[in-house]
């Protein structure tokens, strides 16, 4: 009997194993999405504002990491930190999660309850974080003050963010009340960066020459499409992280094939969304324009992401088919009414955040319509006025747009003193 | 007792899962590898095709999904589906892949036969069959119309490549009947693309400007070479998944020990490529041809792929080696006969495919000579021949050359309206 | 009673193999750093030298690979190979790595003790070495000839690095002896491949133009800012394995929380480097230098690579954050002192590497400040001067400095014989 209460717990240890290791892969999974954003920003933007798009998405990487880490966490998951931000800054900060995380016994008393490491899991948020506020970025490019940007960036992972997550996941009001269901995040993440994004642009206003005064919407073409699918794919391949992932567990036969299937869906979304916003540009525009390509394989993403475990597949690829549809039309809409977004990410976030959200009434019993509904216009009302309310803020301060002259010559050269190409491109 | 039944439940779940997890992040590896293939043909075409190139990546990895969930799958697989395709469509499709995994109880019940969720393996699969495709894509680049090959890639994914995948991996002839030994696909997945490459360059012609009147032959250099660089890196990442994957299973220390020497082999034959046809290309032409190195990276993985198991790292080594060497002397010979592939695929993946089936047989006790040529004869003349049909039904369809003008502007403006470099060209 | 001795059984193998394949999964992240070099690399050189640069770099992955297995992994480790160096070639080489892995039966009876596949460890030992050398290849840039670098790939992966590689972690004296404490080798790694890197710059001279008559120092500013981006985020990804992997078991409660702290103190640590470099070059130079912010991560990963596992994620944090203010002065210091490393990589990893060695003291209560130095200077003293030797007999055998014509016209076209972006550039 003895033998078998040893072998029971380490049973039970090397499933806390193979849990904790599951997340910390697909956390690295999600870290490597900020390679994909700053690698799709940096293709669709001009050569002469790229090292800014660069340096804005490293840096708002590494501010979320430390915000988060500072006090979102304890804010998003208050339950864990009696103390919640004070605490959480003593603890995560100085020494609880190092020396102590969850002990042996404590795994083995929880009957179950506790299954992965402490940090495993602040690390698969952080990485969240980190993409919330890359969509912003896309959206404010090539004229917004970079420090302004980086102090933007500090409000929304500090707290817009965590404020609303901790509505969804951390035991708040969306959830509890209303049944909100979000698996991933299309509204908890992508909606509120969206949100974010469009408060940003609004007050931020459109790139020069975008709109001409008669009516006219003029192209600015990205200059390195190469890097752009390059992001998209990073994206793709990411995703698997950011969607299998928030299964949280996979060690047993339940749990595993439902992470199976997160990644099937999640890949058949992909596709169905990058197919049909192809097939909608031949027809629409007479050519298959690659960026709404890529902007659809994103939207399916986006699309699945509320609910990758209840669709079949084909049904997955029919959610992921419509966002593909749907960000052709919302990015064509969006420019309709000058809103210059020159990555498309409002589009793709945001709208299809959205039908994302309300897909989820298609397969999963659980999930209401009043739910879902009241989930979108919190976060969005929540992210978007405190956003806005900070930009004018950040404005009045600071000030965050750069002047005609500057975006005129690019922001690289007045903001990061360099050029990302020097020896490519002869003049503007 | 009870207890002992009940843990021992608890580790045959454990090991499933382990399993599963295992399968799918190999599978995530093969998916990067589109990543790879579109980086190194974007990298190896010029500016002024590089959108297209990256819209057909993309798009066919997109069709290639679609396809295998829709047909391709049951046609490989039939003794899991046994209405074959139609129960297929509404099966994968509809709910079974759903609601219908593995259970727990089948799981315990099966007495280790049954040890991964079946979504994980249909993930796997799919993306095996992307990369078929990827192989037609750069030899085609160039001159081909967008919509014309992705209608070849339906018919390649839905069926062509199902069908001798069966002769394989889902009990058809090859492997029943011959012994055919092919571990990851060298000849069932490399060898199979190139030879639908092949037809399609034969039935396509060759780029303008390639071959003179008199004779000669122009190089077209690539206009991108670190992105060649990047692409060829990550298929060497991805093909740790694609080698390491295929043994299916991880969960005890004979399996453990198998996936370790798999990934050993297939780093070390890597290395023996690149270094030989670097050292080859130092030699013949005078210069290190990083073009040829990045070929001789890839031809040792191609010719390992059909059996990373049974030789030790010295011999992978070498065998990759010799696939550097093959590599070399295949691109030089292809257009001497004025087969005009852009990125050297047909070599890398059809010669050298063709080598990896022979060298089985130095390491492998089991294969036969009379096995390996049976199937590569088989492979390759079904691709070849029925690949030869479809191009053909095409071209009198649809028609699957650009014209003249449009090859000569670029067929990124003529297929996607756009340019994937704007700023960076001049003129061409 | 049986029933438990083989469920104990099937637990024991089942540990083992989640332990390789955590392993296998770090060692394949860790690979993927030789693509963050090669990115990086290319992005900080001008045009004219990228096709050099992206060869040497993947040419001395390969040679890396096949000098461990021939003698490096003997040297290293050479407890685990009676007979040293030959005996290595015929074992690592020709069988008992493929045919004599642990057996199931040896796992039991090892109590523990082995508890992962050899294999793996080599895998993962293999990768290693290849950092190393890549820290060279970016400070020689634009310069050297190319197979004179191969030639000192060869002795440094075969022999220097793995003869001190051995002192700290095959049983040597600096960890025996003085209880040198560098857990995944902020000295062992990165010093030594900084001091190779040192030596060569002193032999082989600063390039052309870069250090005026008159003592002015001219910026070269490198030619593709998104690669070096790029670059920098892979190995941010790939550092998880680099130090998540040197925890060397993931398979019980304790162990996986030590892997999933390095995770978060990596993390965080390249945060802290990357604002604080940005911060730094701001305020100094009076820009956000984008390249001085992409140094500061890699600092702090390294600065945290020598004790990832005793700080809390605020002291990473910090560690990392001297880092990045660290390379920013030694990058300007060495500048002055006219040592020419185009990359900065004598500073991110040498200068920053010592610091993560005495950063150790701060957290970890079993280093010793007399360990922490001796294993500083015993590092930079036998590589620093090997290497000086085996350059200056380069030298004279077959030169290691291109002539000045062709570092003038690009080493691109001398070495390679082709120009990585023959599209995009008019002319020097």
């Amino acid at each position: 009997m003895e033998a078998t209460t040893q072998i029971a717990a380490q049973v039970t240890e090397l499933s806390y194993a193979l849990d904790t290791f599951y997340f910390l892969v697909m956390g690295a999974l999600v870290m490597w999405m900020a390679a994909g954003f700053t690698m799709l920003e940096a293709g669709l933007v001009r050569a002469k504002n790229t090292a800014e798009i660069l340096t804005k998405n490293v840096g708002l990487y590494s501010i979320a990491c430390i915000m988060y880490m500072l006090c979102g966490y304890s804010i998003m998951y208050p339950g864990d930190f009696a103390g919640g931000i004070l605490q959480s800054m003593t603890t995560i900060g100085s020494g609880l999660l190092t020396s102590s995380d969850n002990t042996a016994a404590d795994v083995l008393a929880s009957n179950g309850k506790t299954y992965y490491s402490n940090l495993s899991d602040f690390f698969f948020q952080v990485v969240f974080v980190a993409t919330a506020m890359s969509i912003v970025s896309g959206a404010v490019a090539e004229r917004m003050k970079l420090w302004a940007f980086f102090a933007f960036t500090v409000v929304l992972t500090g707290v817009i963010y965590p404020v609303q997550g901790f509505w969804n996941w951390g035991g708040g009001f969306l959830k509890e009340s209303f049944g909100y269901f979000d698996f991933a995040g299309s509204g908890t993440v992508h909606l509120c960066g969206a949100a974010a994004a469009l408060a940003g642009v609004m007050v931020l206003g459109s790139r020069k020459g975008k709109y001409g005064s008669s009516g006219q919407i003029n192209a600015i073409p990205g200059c390195n499409l190469p890097l752009a699918t390059l992001g998209t794919l990073i994206l793709w391949l990411g995703w698997f992280g950011f969607n299998g992932g928030s299964e949280l567990k996979v060690s047993d036969v339940s749990e595993a094939n439902s992470v199976a299937l997160v990644f099937v869906n999640t890949n058949m979304a992909a596709a169905g969304g990058l197919v049909f916003a192809l097939l909608l540009s031949r027809f629409w525009f007479g050519k298959a324009d690659l960026t709404m390509a890529l902007n659809g394989a994103l939207a399916g993403l986006v699309a699945i992401t509320a609910d990758p475990l209840s669709p079949s597949p084909i049904v997955a690829t029919s959610i992921g088919a419509v966002g593909g549809l749907i960000v052709v039309a919302s990015i064509v809409a969006f420019d309709k009414i000058r809103i210059d977004d020159p990555v498309g990410a409002i589009s793709v976030h945001g709208t299809v955040g959205i039908w994302g959200v309300m897909a989820v009434l298609f397969s999963n019993g659980k999930a209401s319509f009043t739910g879902q509904i009241v989930g979108v216009v919190s976060i969005f009302a929540w992210a978007f006025l405190v956003s806005l309310a900070v930009w004018f803020a950040l404005k009045l301060i600071m000030g965050i747009r750069v002047s005609e002259e500057e975006e005129y010559e690019g922001v690289d050269i007045s903001e990061c003193g360099l050029e990302a190409y020097p020896e490519f491109t002869s003049a503007e």
